[in-house]
């Protein structure tokens, strides 16, 4: 039988979550809404525990695992936002977690890893397959493969973000004509779409995606599940998928209104946009959804649009580089 | 008769206020707390419109304006914050405002502070005073002077965001010992301290000020209202101002515990811990708190601290430097 994927689900895991993670509210800036010809609200999850939104799937997706699986410990691949999520949350809950990095992930991603007392197993992603590491690590010491995005608890935890924006809006009294999200693997965006189609069902949903790794806008046009050409080299190191996960694109490809694409230099502009107006620090990942805006990727003239920023761990280095860039 | 200021002038102003601002979250790092040795929870009102707390007392003052006030416009003075609380406040209205602003203030401020619509008037601060400059425009034109600090209204405003705290502290069932905010003529301070006497008494609460400008501190202490020796020169623009308040200090002396002073060097320290851990932009003199925190100025070893970040309203250029030279 199917396991349903729904508004309850992600229902069920707000309550699991209550009171355990950041509501984080919506933000606008009257200056940069002038500048653009548009409303943006922005949800930033940069200010979510462990600095991005992956805190809410590892939480929920933790929180479900039995006393015999949590004794046996856990393995995580990531990027590196599921994978400090995914570590914070095992130390609250006295897991022991191996999570295995690529080594040219950001410093500051793998230093907090350590930090929150994971192991980290580094990788090199353009000759190693992390899910490869990852299952015969779960198989010769039990422990339990805690994906970062393609698996129905992640998806909700993750959903939960949308579920406070559709209420945000509703609090608001405003009715949004589109959201804007970051999308690698897809977790995020399905969560978020299947919370919004099911409360704000006018609003359209889009997935953004840096050039070169545009896999799941190709995917929605083809409807099959696209790869991308590269596993790495893109500033936005967060949402550098090799294609969109099985379930994850189950949804999507139902709920999405369509994919855009941004190229670097419009991300670096979007980062020093979000500093000025939004005093937030947002990663290159992150703040692909403003990035369309400024390049009129999403026309946002007269229009009312939520852009989720997804993460804020972004080393002082690349930070600094990209707004001296700019 | 003295008018009353209490924590009913600070509901009164809420309730004015409501869906009107951000209600900034309360945000903590897990880490950070680790490396200090005590949990700090922070108030980033460097998310709040414009920017800065500024704007929940311009918003409440300009709320109580007459439709014959209104009409005559008004006239404000400030290194920048209150500038683009009032510039912005005043548009949403549709009053005419003119703003007396030091000409060594950030450029972002002044720019920002023009971009709401304003007519910004540059002053010398070291030989003009910009009370006499503000009375004289207020006089010649009919203009109501909107103070920045020393207003029952102003400090109302500002208070709610002190209301929030005291809310959210008591939604997470957590009682703090201590709340550390930045202290200028001690506006907001004054409308927090009043909030949270009366709805969180246990905490005690400390100005914060940077070295050389720790006029509060000294009256503390004197229990007269003491004068800095110069009227510039501070990394922190936004806290420097001559002396106490005649109406901040008579409410400051009551209710808070003492004056915390740092240097630049744990400023710039501070920006750069906000920037890592909370993914947040803060201006020099919006992060004090935290820097009282990481010098020891006020020991957080096993305590609850709340820590306002009271704006977030920088240059690029010196962000980078503060962040660079540490």
């Amino acid at each position: 039988m199917k396991e349903a994927f729904d508004i309850n689900t992600i229902h069920a895991a707000a309550e699991r979550l209550a009171g355990k993670i950041v509501h984080t509210p919506l933000l606008e800036s009257a200056l940069l809404n002038e500048q653009l010809g548009g409303r943006v609200l922005f949800k930033p999850e940069c200010l979510q525990k462990t600095g991005a939104f992956k805190f809410r799937g590892a939480l929920n997706k933790l929180s479900t695992l039995s006393a015999e699986q949590r004794r046996s410990g856990i393995v995580a691949f990531s990027s590196g936002n599921h994978a400090q999520g995914v570590a914070a949350t095992a130390r609250d809950l006295g897991i022991d977690v191996k999570i295995i990095m690529p080594q040219d992930a950001p410093a500051l991603k793998i230093a907090n890893t350590r930090a929150y007392g994971a192991t980290v197993i580094l990788y090199d992603r353009y000759t190693e397959s992390r899910e490869a590491i990852g299952r015969d690590l779960a198989e010769r010491e039990g422990r339990t493969l805690v994906k970062p995005y393609d698996d129905h608890d992640i998806m909700a935890g993750q959903g939960t973000a949308g579920l406070e924006i559709a209420q945000s809006l509703q609090a608001m009294g405003v009715q949004a004509d589109a959201l804007l999200c970051p999308c690698g693997g897809g977790g995020l965006i399905a969560g978020v779409s299947t919370a919004i189609k099911a409360l704000s069902p006018e609003t359209d949903v889009y997935s953004v995606e840096p050039e070169g790794f545009e896999d799941t806008q190709r995917s929605l046009i083809s409807g099959e599940r696209e790869c991308n050409a590269t596993q790495g080299g893109s500033l936005c190191d967060s949402i550098v998928t090799p294609q969109p996960g099985a379930l994850t694109f189950a949804v999507n490809r139902q709920t999405l209104s369509g994919g855009l694409v941004v190229s670097e230099a419009a991300v670096k502009r979007a980062m020093r946009e979000a500093f000025i107006h939004l005093k937030l620090v947002v990663e290159p990942g992150g703040v692909v959804g403003l990035a369309a805006l400024l390049t009129g990727e999403y026309p946002i003239q007269g229009k009312t649009v939520v852009v989720l920023l997804s993460g804020g761990n972004v080393d002082m280095a690349t930070f600094l580089a990209c707004c001296h860039e700019v």
